[in-house]
């Protein structure tokens, strides 16, 4: 196809598509003429998964290269190839002040409870660092997690990253396997935070005796409440 | 205690306790001269909390400072104070392209996930409009969430807003529960978010056989699983 049809199937103007190009997000279509290439299914289903990654899940372009470059290596194995994806989208947390007893206490808390979970996860992850520096915050402000909280979180979190898992199943194409991968990364973590709100807003309501229906409907949707039929 | 204390003991820059002076995130101590003021363990506390919505959530001031002036009123309920808080924290979604397909898929599918929750949320939310639209990104990369897959987030999402809510007392002093309240909204998500990444490394390498330990060990920490002591 022409990179007219490429921009219209997926929706992304004609423009960016040239700039993934050059950006090399995108490899270059077969050349027909001296002005004109051809593109196939396979840069639709690539430029889709920039886009997702780019515009939904905010991902630096930069960021999104180097992983694009690890996923079409065929000799990295599936569980490295989660780790490239997950290192890369993860933003290292900053170097703590080495005398911040706040620091050193979180620090101490993460490395307990991933000892007591078991988890073949973190020496090197930039997650751990995230991890240590929410704790520390929290720690600073007088309201650290209990142990309680944290394992309850844990345990969330862990029958998630099982369910992120079998999306993925090791003898699909590894085209599709890049795409559940990396989508797996980014935007069932959306789909998480997201929930994760609504619950609290339902929790908080039932708790709390909050109104229900807070708020005005959206326009032009269908209300959660009306039995599920959208009203479009 | 002068602003010289009130830097030290939060650790925030003298400059910095200034500028949120100035931009009213911090009310103005008491005049005891010309040129001095009084700060008081109020003033502390709510530094704090600045500091570690602005630093640690990285919440722009502008938002900090709608949600501060919320939770001072002391009319609002604890409900609406959790309401306020969490959608002044969750940037709205962009409005969606209305003939886009893969969007009015996802809003008809999140319109039938929350009335099967039969949550009390979502209306005017903007926590909904970005679960449209990570399912919406996820419908057209062809890899749309089953309803198992959404069902079973939810319910770990619903089990953290109950862990999130345990954490708040409604008999707390005010000024507590402000904390507890905004902290829930923003550090619980980014420990969550955290815990997941974890969470998958360990069960990639279960099923799909990576290296234990792989990656090398930090520097100067306690390995995870070498018994849960710090090595500092």
């Amino acid at each position: 196809m022409r990179i007219s049809e490429l921009s219209e199937r997926s929706g992304v103007p004609v423009a960016t598509v040239k700039y993934y190009l050059r950006e090399e997000l995108l490899p270059k279509g077969e050349a027909v003429s001296a002005t004109q290439a051809r593109y196939t299914e396979e840069h639709l289903k690539r430029l889709r998964l920039v886009r997702a990654l780019a515009e939904v899940a905010e991902i630096p372009l930069g960021r999104i290269r180097a992983v694009l470059q690890a996923v079409d290596d065929p000799e990295l194995d599936l569980h490295t190839l989660l780790g490239v994806a997950q290192y890369a989208f993860t933003r290292p947390a900053a170097e703590p002040a080495a005398d911040d007893p706040a620091w050193q206490r979180a620090e101490r808390r993460t490395a307990e409870l991933l000892a007591e979970l078991g988890w073949q996860a973190g020496d090197a992850s930039p997650a751990r660092g995230r991890l240590v520096r929410a704790v520390a915050a929290l720690e600073r402000l007088d309201a650290p997690p209990s142990p309680e909280t944290l394992h309850g979180y844990a345990a969330a979190a862990h029958r998630t990253a099982e369910l992120d898992l079998d999306r993925v199943d090791p003898v699909m194409p590894r085209d599709e396997t890049v795409q559940r991968v990396v989508t797996t990364s980014a935007l069932m973590e959306q789909t998480l935070s997201a929930l994760r709100l609504l619950a609290q807003e339902d929790e908080s309501a039932r708790r709390f005796g909050g109104t229900p229906g807070r708020g005005s409907r959206p326009q032009g949707r269908g209300a959660p409440d009306d039995g599920g039929a959208d009203g479009d």
